[in-house]
């Protein structure tokens, strides 16, 4: 219902607002092929064994393109698509783009008031779409590998601002440790707006190696973002995000209908370069 | 200005908009290292070779990890650089997404108004929003290589709707014939709404073979989609594009504005996730 913008979605959220608040929301982006989906599988896995029911949502904002991919990484999950306490789904933009940042949170906020106890959030890439999605998670995980490992790009993407726990994953290739160290590095040259500094954790997924820790981590920042208030202004920031997109969704159809529906008729015959588009929107906002 | 978001701009275009009306805009999009960027080269040397004047956007929506391959691109057509005939500008996403579709447009316009003959649209990928970015051209080039070429791929993509004209570039590598068939094929069994069906090119952009049958081909399918009516349709399009994407700024802008400066209090202290984003953006919009 949320991906088909159904309009009882309103109702429904209203309805439910007083269930939610309890699921706590763990986002993981990261370069293709930084191993995302073994990650998440690992940390199902985990979150299964201490009994909790994890809901997991793979969002796919850039690219049609890599359609293959989001159907991979629900194949790497695969093991977990029995278990009733597993809920995967993967998000992909369709048609209109801004929707997607707002669906993942609309469907976050449902899982939450379903009573699923943990949200994973996957990224399918790193780009300024993605980064819009994660800002929907309390804690974010940023994975890098070896090979991709540079950490001025990383600092270009503004990936740097939101990481909450760095994983250099694959460690067991060459250069992790230097990975690891200019991550480190970088980490100990930024000032934080919180007490928060984000570890840098080598874990090797496929292995399982290093989940223990990287569980233990997110333990530990959900404890400080509580602590430091963070995790409320974070929610605050979340729901404006979320009361804008409305907004910004509400006007969108404003704007589609009078262009379409005659109360703002486009002069067919006239010349549509001497238009003006501002006094066109003057007349419908 | 533009890409400033600029108070100023709206003025600007109104009083220019008489001026406007004469450029054609060609797009060019396809794969990362398809060989967009060399394609626009010897274009742009075609057409300054006949005198007309070029103005080139290099838009990269997608993501800043790339910000590489921009700069690339500019540095592949550098030796336009000290050409006054040619103006070259990389746009890429500043923040809030939704927004590069539409500051395209409006530099297309500022172009077009400078009496720039000729644009040049190149995006950097072949995502959604590029897809919403190439809306903004007459004819839309599709650049695919013998590796890239996978049809099922272009049909998911949504590619094969506005492409008006297919360059299979490298096509001295193997496999190319084979993709131009493929695409032939694809070409054959589509329902096309328009007269025109894209004609499939093999070019070699590098050395500069096939680059006259371009040329052809976009003055072509420009005659036609004048002949049919279509040029206008789709700039009608455009216009009713451009005119939704205003009135959704505004919006967006009322609705940060609203949630900043107290006309719209989130009560910090309460229950954040009992909160109904619904209810909220009812008192905005």
């Amino acid at each position: 219902m949320v991906e088909d913008r159904d309009p009882e979605v309103p109702g429904l959220i209203a309805s439910l607002r007083h269930r939610a608040g309890r699921a706590t929301v763990a986002g993981i982006t990261g370069p293709p092929g930084s191993g995302k989906s073994t990650l998440c599988d690992q940390l199902i896995g985990h979150w299964r064994g201490r009994g909790e029911r994890v809901g997991v949502l793979a969002v796919d904002p850039s690219s049609p393109f890599s359609g293959g991919a989001v159907l991979g990484d629900r194949v790497r999950m695969q093991r977990h698509a029995g278990d009733p306490g597993v809920f995967i789904r993967s998000m992909a933009s369709r048609g209109h783009l801004g929707g997607l940042a707002a669906s993942t949170r609309e469907a976050l906020r449902l899982l939450d008031a379903a009573g699923w106890d943990r949200c994973l959030l996957e990224t399918v890439g790193v780009g300024q779409s993605e980064l819009e999605v994660m800002r929907a998670a309390d804690t974010t995980i940023v994975v890098l590998t070896p090979a991709a490992g540079d950490a001025v790009q990383l600092m270009k993407a503004g990936i740097l601002e939101i990481a909450d726990i760095f994983v250099v994953n694959k460690a067991e290739q060459p250069g992790a440790s230097r990975v690891a160290r200019e991550l480190r590095e970088l980490v100990h040259q930024t000032r934080w707006s919180s007490p928060w500094a984000p570890p840098v954790l080598q874990v090797v997924a496929v292995r399982g190696e290093g989940i223990d820790e990287l569980v233990t981590a997110i333990d530990n920042h959900h404890d400080a973002v509580i602590a430091s208030g963070e995790l409320r202004s974070r929610r605050a920031r979340r729901l404006r995000a979320e009361v804008e997109a409305i907004v910004v969704e509400r006007a969108g159809e404003r704007a589609r209908r009078a262009l379409t529906d005659g109360t703002l008729e486009l002069d067919d015959e006239g010349e549509l370069s001497a238009v003006d588009p501002y006094s066109l929107a003057d007349r419908i906002s």
